[in-house]
C-alpha cells in the first residue's frame, strides 16, 4: 500500500475528486473502464475520456457492461464499469451481484446527482420522485463488498479503502461521485492509515506445517483445483504446488482450464456422480484431497453428488483453511499456496488415467446434428491460445469434460448462472485480450437476453467466433421442469445467422447449420475466416448435453437439489 | 374489499400458495403475466401455462419484461412480471423502479428457492454463495410500496395486503414464493380484516367546499393536468370537472394527452419557459390553478422554469390535497375529483388560444431530414386512436407540443427517464390494446439498449409502427454534456431498417429514409402497410428537437438544474 499511496498524491490531474479516483485506478491497473454515460456521471464520463491513458468503452446497456466488465476481469483481474444514478446503476445490478457471487473485482463507479441537490430533495429525473437519494447505494450494498460516495473530504481515504476490499476480496465495490465534488479539489490529502491485509503468522505456520506433513503421510494425495486460483491470481503458484508435491490434479467445472489440461498430472474434470468416471474415482478413493479456491455449489459438484470425507479433505480458500472440520482463520491463499511450495517435500506424481476429452464426433455428414455430433466437433475446433465464454446451460455442460488444448482459457458463470452473461462477457474477454481469439458457445434462448452486445466486436474491430446453439427455446429448464414443451421455454424465432449484417458486421462469416456436414463446414469456414463468424447451429428441442441429461435424472427425477 | 375476499376462497384451484395468488389476481383483472422463466419459478409458470384464464408472455429477458408490464399497465390499469430469484428479479429491478417512480401497479412474482434449501443454506445457483437467502427481498423494497414472501400460513392475507397497496398507491409490489411452499395447501384460509382505504369524510367535505368556493371566486382558473389522473383511471371525472368548471385546461409533458388534445378547453401543453408561450400566457396569468395529479419533476416542468404561485394553486394529489400552502391529508384524489363534479357551479369556459400544432412540415423533398422537417411529420401520421410510445430524449421532446389526433395515447417516462424503456414498453402496450395501432418513436441510442423486444411483435402477431430516429449517438446527451462530440456519445453502427428481418419479421415493411421525400415515401408505406413497420430516419448527427435545444440553453448554459 505505502508506494501506491504515496504515488497517489503526486500529478495535477489527481487533485480532483475525479481525478484523484481515477489516478488510483490507474495506479493498479486500469485503463479501460466499460458503460453508458448519462448526465449525472458527465463529470466522470468526461474525465475518462479526457485521460489519454483510459480508454471509455460504450456499451449498448449496463447489464451488459457489467457483464462485460466481468468477461474483462476474469482475464485481467479487474475491471471498471461506469454508469449513471438510478437507471443506469440498477439495470447493471445483476452483473454486480454475478461479479461478487463468483469473485470479480468490478470498480462500479456510479455518477450521483449533485449534492446541492440531493439537499434540497429535488425532484429530479432518475429518481424515485420522493426526494430521496440514498437509496440505489443502500440496494447495492449486499452485492458488494465495499461501497461508498466520495466528497472532497473523504476520497482520499475512501477511495483506498474500496481499492484495498476489492483486491483482496476479488469482488466488487460501489464508488458514487456526486456531480458538483466530482471537479472539487481535494479537501484532505492525508490518506488513513491503510491496514493491508496478512496472514496471521503464526496460523499460517500451524497451517503449512500441519498440510505439508499430511501430504508427506499421504498414499494417495490429489489436488482438486477451483476457479478461485485463477481469481486470485495463481495459477503458476498452484502448479508448482502440484508438480513439486507430485499431486495428480482435477478441477471442478469453476475452474476448468485453470491449469492446462494437457498437462501430465491433470486427470479429468471432477463433477461427482454426473460425468468422467475415471476421474472420480481417483478422487474419491484418494486419502487426502487437497481443495484449492473451490466454491461448491450445486451444479459445480454435480448436483451436490461429489463424494469426499471431509476428514481427508484439506480445503484452502481466501482467508481460512479448513484441515478436516478445524478451521484455520486470517490465512490467505496466496500465503498459504506459496509457502507449501517452498515447504513440500518433493515427490513424483503416480500413474493415473488421462483424460481423452469427448471422442469422435458422431453422426454422418447428412444426418441432423445431436449432441453427440455436436459438442465433440466444437472440442476438435478449439485450438491453443483459444478464449472459451460458455454461457449457463447445456452449451457449456456440453463441454466440461472436453479436453482444452495449451493456453486455453475456458470461462462459465456456475454459481450465479445469469443467461445472457455469456454473450458480453465475450465482448469483454476480448477487449482484455484482443490478440487472442474469443469462442462464445451459447444457447439461443440465453443469446437473445443479450445479444445487442455483438455489435461492439464489429466495432472495436474484434473478430470472435460466435457459436448459437439453437435447439427451440430453453433447453436446460426443458430438462429441469415438469412438461418439458411447456409453452414458456418457447421463444421468438430468429434468423440469427442475419443478426451480424444488422448489427453492423457486413463482412462477417456467417452461417446456419442443420447438418453435420454444414456444421463441418461452418466451422472450417470460421477457422479460416479472416472476420468475426457467426454460426447458427440447428438441432432438435431436446438434444441436451451428457450433463443436462444427468441433472434431468439426478435432480427433476430424483426430486429437487439435495443442498 | 369483502366481496373478493369471500370469492378468494372458493374454487378448487385457489386452495394451493399459487393458487391462490394467481385466483386473487385474476379477480383484480390480471389476464397476462410477462416475463422470464426459471428452474426457482417453475411452480409459479406451471401454474401461469396450466391456467386457461391466463396467458404467459415471455420476453427476451426480464428488464425488458419489467418495461414491457410498464407499457400494459399504463393501459390496462395493472399489469404482473414473473422472474426467477436473484439473477431474474435483479435484471428486472430498473424497470420496477421506474414503475414505482412513475406509478403504474405492477406485480411482480419472484419464485425463490424452497424454503428447505433455504434453511439448509446450501449453496445454489443464483445465490451469491454466502447462504443467504433473503438479501434481494431486502434490495427490492425501496422501489416496491410492499412485499412480502409467501408461506401457507400468510398467504391469504399477504396477498390481500399487497394488492391493496398496489391498487391504492398505484405502484409496484413484490411477492416471493418459495417453490416448495407454492403447491402447498394454505395453513390459514382466514384472511385478516382488510381497512379499505377511504377518505377522512370531514376533511373531504372542507376540501370540496374549499375548493369549489374558490373556483366560483376565481376570474381565470385554469386546470394543469397530470399523469396521475390517468393512473387512477380518472380520465372521465376529470373531463366532467373541466366541462362543468368551464376550466381551460393544460397538461403538463407527463399527462400529455390524458384529456383529448381536441378538447376545445384545450390550450396546450405546459413547459415553462422553455415550449408554447400561449399556454404558459395562459396558466400564468391565472389567479387559479388547478393542479389535478401532476409530478413537478425537473424536465416535467421545463426544467424548473414554470412559474406559478403556490398562493394561487390547488394541487389534488393521489392522497391528499394543497390548498396554496396548506396539506390536507388523507383524501383520496377519486373523492375529490368526483366531490367536485357534483359541487363546482356550473360555468361556460372562456375564450383561450387553440393550439396549433407544430405546423407545417419544412423541408425540400430531396433535403437532407432535419428536426424541423421531421417532427411535423410524425405528428401528420399520427392517426385517432393511436398509443404513442416516446423514448426519453430529444425524440420524445419533439413531440411535446404535437397536437393529438381524438382517442390518441401518449405514453413517456419523464421522470424515472431509463433511456430503452420505449422499446419494451411499446411491445407491453400493444399486447394490452391489440386492436389499436402502437408508434414507437425512439432515438437509435435508446433502441440499442433493448433492442431485441421488437421480435416479440412479430411473434405475437402485432403490427406496430417503429420510428427509430438515428442522429449517430446519444443526442440528449450531446446537448447537456460539455462537449457535444466526446467519443462516450458514440454508439456502434448498426443496420437497423435490417434488425426486423433478423429478429423474424421477414414481412415487416422496412424503410431508411435519408431525404425529406424519402421520409415522405417511408411513412406512407408504414401506413398503408398490412404488417408492421420499421422505418430508420436518419439525421445529422446534432439534429434536436425545440425543447432539446431550450434544455441545452437552460440547464447547461445556464449552469445546471435548479432544483
Amino acid at each position: 500500500m505505502s508506494k501506491t499511496t504515496k504515488a497517489s498524491l503526486s500529478g495535477k490531474k489527481s487533485r480532483t475528486v475525479i481525478g484523484h479516483l481515477l489516478h488510483r485506478l490507474k495506479e493498479i491497473g486500469i485503463t479501460d473502464i466499460f458503460g453508458v454515460p448519462g448526465d449525472y456521471a458527465f463529470p466522470v464520463n468526461d474525465a475518462i475520456c479526457n485521460d489519454p491513458e483510459l480508454r471509455w468503452i460504450g456499451t449498448c446497456n449496463e447489464l451488459n457492461g457489467a457483464y462485460a466488465a466481468d468477461g474483462y476481469a476474469r482475464i485481467k483481474g479487474l475491471a471498471a464499469l461506469c454508469t449513471t444514478y438510478g437507471v443506469g446503476e440498477l439495470s447493471a445490478i445483476n452483473g454486480i451481484a454475478g461479479a461478487y457471487a463468483e469473485h470479480l473485482p468490478v470498480f462500479h463507479i456510479v455518477g450521483m446527482p449533485k449534492c446541492a441537490i440531493q439537499l434540497k430533495r429535488g425532484i429530479m429525473h432518475h429518481t424515485l420522485g420522493n426526494g430521496e437519494f440514498d437509496l440505489f447505494h443502500k440496494m447495492t450494498q449486499p452485492v458488494v463488498c465495499a461501497s461508498t460516495i466520495l466528497t472532497p473530504e473523504n476520497t482520499v481515504a475512501e477511495v483506498d479503502r474500496v481499492i484495498d476490499a476489492a483486491l483482496t476480496r476479488k469482488q466488487p465495490v460501489y464508488i458514487a461521485v456526486p456531480a458538483d465534488f466530482a471537479l472539487m479539489e481535494l479537501g484532505c490529502a492525508a490518506p488513513h492509515p491503510a491496514v493491508p491485509a496478512a496472514s496471521d503468522p503464526q496460523t499460517l505456520e500451524t497451517v503449512l506445517d500441519l498440510i505439508a506433513g499430511k501430504l508427506g503421510e499421504a498414499v494417495s494425495p490429489v489436488a482438486l483445483v477451483g476457479t478461485l486460483i485463477g481469481r486470485h491470481d495463481l495459477r503458476a503458484e498452484a502448479r508448482a504446488l502440484v508438480e513439486r508435491a507430485g499431486l495428480p490434479f482435477s478441477t471442478l467445472f469453476m475452474g476448468k482450464g485453470t491449469l492446462p489440461e494437457s498437462h501430465p498430472n491433470f486427470i479429468g474434470v471432477y463433477n461427482g456422480a454426473i460425468l468422467d468416471e475415471a476421474a472420480r474415482s481417483v478422487v474419491e478413493s484418494s486419502d487426502l484431497v487437497l481443495g484449492l479456491g473451490t466454491i461448491r455449489s450445486d451444479i459445480n459438484t454435480g448436483a451436490f453428488t461429489t463424494n469426499i470425507d471431509l476428514s481427508r479433505e484439506i480445503r484452502i480458500q481466501p482467508d481460512h483453511v479448513m484441515v478436516g472440520r478445524a478451521v484455520y482463520q486470517n490465512v490467505h491463499i496466496r500465503d498459504v499456496i506459496s509457502g507449501l511450495v517452498q515447504r513440500v517435500a518433493p515427490r513424483a506424481c503416480p500413474a493415473h488415467p488421462t483424460p481423452a476429452g469427448l471422442g469422435a464426433p458422431q453422426g454422418a455428414p447428412g444426418e441432423a446434428i445431436t449432441a453427440g455430433s455436436l459438442y465433440p466437433r466444437i472440442e476438435r475446433f478449439f485450438r491453443p491460445g483459444d478464449i472459451i465464454m460458455a454461457e449457463t446451460g447445456t452449451s457449456s455442460m456440453g463441454l466440461v469434460t472436453a479436453k482444452l488444448p495449451e493456453n486455453t482459457a475456458f470461462y462459465n458463470q456456475t454459481l450465479w448462472g445469469s443467461i445472457g452473461w455469456a454473450t458480453p462477457a465475450a465482448f469483454g474477454a476480448a477487449m482484455a485480450a484482443p490478440d487472442r481469439r474469443v469462442v462464445l458457445v451459447t444457447g439461443e434462448g440465453s443469446h437473445q437476453l443479450t445479444v445487442q452486445e455483438i455489435s461492439q466486436f464489429g466495432r472495436f474491430g474484434l473478430k470472435p467466433v460466435i457459436l448459437c446453439l439453437n435447439n427451440n427455446g430453453y433447453l436446460i429448464e426443458r430438462m429441469l421442469c415438469e412438461d418439458p414443451y411447456i409453452y414458456y421455454n418457447d421463444l421468438a424465432q430468429w434468423n440469427y445467422s442475419k443478426l451480424p449484417e444488422a448489427f453492423g458486421m457486413a463482412d462477417w462469416f456467417c452461417a446456419r447449420a442443420v447438418t453435420n456436414a454444414e456444421l463441418d463446414a461452418a466451422l472450417e469456414g470460421a477457422a479460416r475466416a479472416a472476420s468475426g463468424a457467426y454460426v447458427e447451429v440447428v438441432t432438435g428441442t431436446m438434444e441436451a448435453s451428457d450433463m443436462a441429461l444427468a441433472l434431468n435424472r439426478i435432480v427433476f427425477k430424483g426430486g429437487g437439489w439435495k443442498a
